[in-house]
């Protein structure tokens, strides 16, 4: 029953007509036209809509599975994982030297929120992928850069976040998983994790955990915090699978929304980890991903809202109930359409009006951090403060938003908004997670509030 | 891992220090004692939080089954429910003439809050009980009144209305269910009623529908609407069951959430029904009972709120998490209680508010239906145009408030929030369908605006 069409013509007019994305972009020193970036935006909304949408409601009906300590992703999702890797979706703005196309960054923001509309679920385990490549091209050794960049740019192996721990999510400087440095310079990592996002799943053969942890001695509290690579399965020499790891899922957890990506609990009992930049610098390093993953969140919240208001749309244009306060509008139907009702109007243009403005927002944010990576002097660090001030702003407002449309587009339907045959209650269940994760939105509060305005002041 | 103590002392307060509720009812003819109200409203919290509290995760869990043409509710159900009859709770307020203990209807506000905490699914077959009694009690002829009235006030039996139709919820004026006069003054009633709660289920043995239909050359619209009683099983001649009428249900929904709660198409093939009321006044009697439920759904805002502020609140209290902004509170734990940080008061307090304010009026409404029902003269019609006013209130501002607080405690307790072991993300699923029924809220401002406010001008 579920409708969706990417919003192409909202992209182009952002691209093109608000803010010259592409002059920009040519300045910064990529070779981009306009047509190109609207037919990649075209094809990755045919592209989704085909491959991605059908899997949505089946991967929330079916779930994941946790079975002999392996995690099971709903069968449908492998296919549709597979074909988007094969097509090259997911390395559309890498560098060409690990597997990319080389694409600005501010086309991803079109393809991030087209993705989450047609699967949340399984647009997270492409967003942890996009944090951990740039994390490892940005801090890890060559060696690993060989090994991991390019299979997980391509999305051909996967990566997770794993910072929060049983007894702290917000407040990692009380983490109390250990390194131990190991003769051969390797670290033995000992701790659990949970809430990790496609902590173990199918979809990939290898799976590479950017794991928060403590070297003996280090400081207390978040000064005292390393980042280390521990993959599924170490290196057999030639850049194949070898030894699994000691690291493996103990459980799964049973989640409002979003049933599709596995929610896991991760056990790290003497697993072989690198560390990627200087000791205890990890706080700094890991927040790199953080910040990029906190940009991707806000997406979900409107890629959420835009495929809920397209459906509240859809089943109100084709609804008829009750009559026009002033008078019959179509006398010879049994009732008007829905769309006369005032109250039906306020919510579902209040959708539109904020998907729209949060899609300007997006693609604004998604030019500056073309403009972080490639622009240079005044113009890069403007840049970069921007990014840093928006961050807290598109995660927090973006996924309050999302979660406003997505209810507010249940009311519209009325009954049919809260059974599943009509596809906008997942969308508020999926959408619930969005203001809690990669920080809370009251989290993001204080950062834009006590970091971020006092920051150049 | 779910808590829950009814709010016994915010009633005390209310009803004794607030609105001398039982002052009010004395000289109304009840023979009521503060210390009896209040070890009633104690001893139905004990029973609640021991019987009915443990079944309502195995509800959401498990859900209803539809098999071979009939319903089957979560068995945990099955016990909690036949307690609840043979403790007499559901016919607390009911006339001892009719299998009740007679207490004011300003008792029942607390007993239907609590109830909604302990397991809304369940309750809700215990509130159309009440109102399918009520229209009995008031509008059936003598025969159905002995046939059916005492045990639907105990809930030996149950009750539905049946009102929406596939193509008509909001605007019931377009319904198109039929009643033929057969020659014995009873009546075959034809039509398919859809998102009927409890239409089926094995909780009791009958089951006796209020359905409107239209009789033949009715007039169009609303006017030409009767109401009929339809029992599911016929009476045997002797007050028991006899042959089984032609109503069935023909499926069940999947639901965002109230999965212990059965949502029904329901299908009439030439069921036998028998007219209540005069012909073509099927709406103002139905909106007896309509008006009744939509009080019953305000108290389903109000008793899920206040259970996911009670669990919300637990959390709190136990969860360390950073530092009090103006200083460690507690320097010698690894943390401070999240308790300290200003965000998360301000939700909690912003839930415990609504959740007062709520049952305050609540009560207020409470009292004014005894006075309704009792009182004489100009009292009784003051009680009755307040009631009228504050009906769509009520509905709409505590359903409104309590899919508020249940969103709120979700983000308080973050990613435990979200996770179905700590309850409250299923608070928040089955909270989302109180803004739609009995009248989406939407319709409740229509009401309030356009009917109930220009009323008495």
């Amino acid at each position: 029953m579920v409708v969706y069409r990417a919003p192409l013509r909202d992209y182009q007019f952002l691209f093109h007509e608000v803010f010259d994305t592409c002059g920009v972009a040519r300045k910064l020193g990529f070779d981009v036209q306009p047509e190109v970036v609207d037919s990649v935006v075209a094809g990755f909304g045919e592209f989704v809509t085909d491959v991605w949408l059908p899997t949505n409601a089946i991967g929330d009906a079916d779930g994941c599975r946790f079975e002999d300590g392996d995690v099971t992703v709903p069968a449908a999702f492998k296919d549709a994982w597979r074909k988007t890797v094969d097509a090259g979706w997911f390395a559309l703005a890498a560098d060409p030297d690990h597997g990319g196309a080389g694409m600005p960054l501010f086309v991803k923001t079109a393809l991030d929120e087209i993705a989450v509309s047609g699967n949340m679920a399984l647009s997270t385990f492409g967003a942890l992928c996009a944090g951990v490549s740039d994390l490892i091209r940005d801090h890890a050794d060559e060696e690993h850069k060989q090994l991991y960049l390019e299979r997980i740019c391509t999305g051909e192996w996967c990566g997770t976040m794993a910072l929060t721990e049983p007894h702290c999510g917000t407040d990692l400087g009380i983490l109390t998983t250990r390194a131990e440095p190991l003769s051969d310079g390797r670290y033995s990592i000992r701790g659990t994790k949970m809430f990790i996002t496609a902590g173990d799943h199918d979809l990939a053969e290898n799976i590479i955990h950017m794991v928060l942890a403590r070297l003996p001695d280090a400081p207390e509290g978040t000064r005292g915090i390393s980042l280390f690579l521990v993959p599924k399965f170490l290196d057999d020499g030639n850049g194949g699978l070898g030894e699994r790891n000691a690291v493996a899922c103990g459980s799964i957890e049973k989640k409002m929304g979003l049933h599709g990506s596995p929610t896991c609990v991760m056990n790290f009992d003497g697993a072989t980890g690198f560390l990627v930049g200087p000791p205890n610098e990890g706080m700094r390093l890991m927040f790199e991903m953080m910040n990029r993953e906190r940009l991707a969140t806000g997406m979900m919240g409107l890629g959420l809202g835009e495929i809920a208001y397209q459906n509240a749309l859809a089943y109100a244009r084709d609804r008829r109930q009750g009559r026009d306060l002033r008078g019959p509008r179509e006398p010879a139907e049994p009732a008007d359409n829905i769309l006369v009702h005032p109250d039906v109007r306020r919510m579902l243009l209040r959708c539109k009006a904020n998907n729209e403005g949060s899609r300007a927002l997006a693609v604004y944010v998604g030019l500056l951090l073309d403009q972080m990576r490639r622009g240079e002097g005044e113009d890069r660090r403007r840049a970069e403060d921007l990014v840093a001030l928006l961050t807290p702003v598109v995660k927090a407002h973006l996924t309050d938003l999302g979660c406003e449309s997505a209810s507010d587009c249940v009311q519209v339907m009325g009954g049919s908004g809260y059974i599943r045959e009509f596809a906008v209650e997942q969308f508020l269940r999926d959408s619930r997670i969005a203001p809690i994760w990669e920080g809370t939105n009251g989290i993001q509060a204080l950062d834009l509030v006590g970091r971020k305005i006092p920051k150049n002041m």
